[in-house]
């Protein structure tokens, strides 16, 4: 089993201070704002990026406690494996998030649908490509499925 | 600036031994067969991952010499910088796939879909929820914008 060290890239900033605060995705508050601060050092690798609507940012979850392997998700009262859910307690402590890019000014992105902790470090930036991305057709979401609220 | 150490959970098995191989994103090559084989140690974390019909890959881009802040991407021959690209030799070297799981085999799940080079250390494994991820409404995608190949 190999191990790798991944560098901070930037800083995650947003309105929300702990857990509780946080919606369970960015998509159930989708105008709420942040700011997405890439280091000085990694601030050219941004060009061209204002021409998206929309990025995914990966980033370390770094105030979630182990969960262990079976967790019990936002959005359930039933336990689950980790990988089939969103649950910040993964091994990885990887955290994903699609959010609509506002502006950009200089190595600043403020973005739209913000759903991590303020200060969490950010790890990569990718353009979200519907023709990449986007899944058509028939999407089942196992234990999820009638347990999303409605999206606003 | 932080650093975090992560621990490949398992290994991606692919058809493409070399980058030159692989299509650029998984969506060109949908039905291209692929397995994820997941630790035994890591395994518990599965539970319940066959409701989902498609989940997202994150890995590390093992193969991927960096290209600096600013590379050429697969798609045009202009220079972008990295975030605006989907590029493999990015800082951290992590990649991201959504594919179509097709079976669970124990700890190893058959997958649809794959574009990342045999061996490929995984990292996390999230499954795939329309209404977290997909974008609606309009997506501008920069410098791509006529340069996406039709997907089949």
């Amino acid at each position: 089993m190999e191990k790798f060290t991944l560098k901070q890239i930037g800083v995650i900033r947003t309105p929300y201070a702990e857990a509780a605060a946080a919606p369970p995705q960015g998509k159930f508050e989708a105008e709420v704002a942040g700011t997405v601060e890439v280091f000085d050092e990694y601030a050219p690798g941004l060009q061209d990026i204002e021409g998206f609507s929309h990025i995914t940012l990966l980033y370390y979850f770094h105030k979630a406690a182990s969960g262990g392997l079976v967790v019990k998700p936002y959005l359930d009262d039933a336990r689950h494996g980790v990988f089939a859910t969103r649950h910040p307690g993964r091994p990885n402590h990887l955290g994903m998030t699609t959010v609509r890019l506002v502006e950009r000014r200089g190595n600043v992105l403020a973005v739209a649908g913000v759903d991590m902790l303020d200060g969490t470090p950010l790890l990569d930036v990718k353009p979200y490509v519907s023709e990449f991305d986007l899944v058509r057709g028939n999407v089942r979401c196992g234990w999820l499925a009638g347990k999303i609220p409605p999206i606003p």
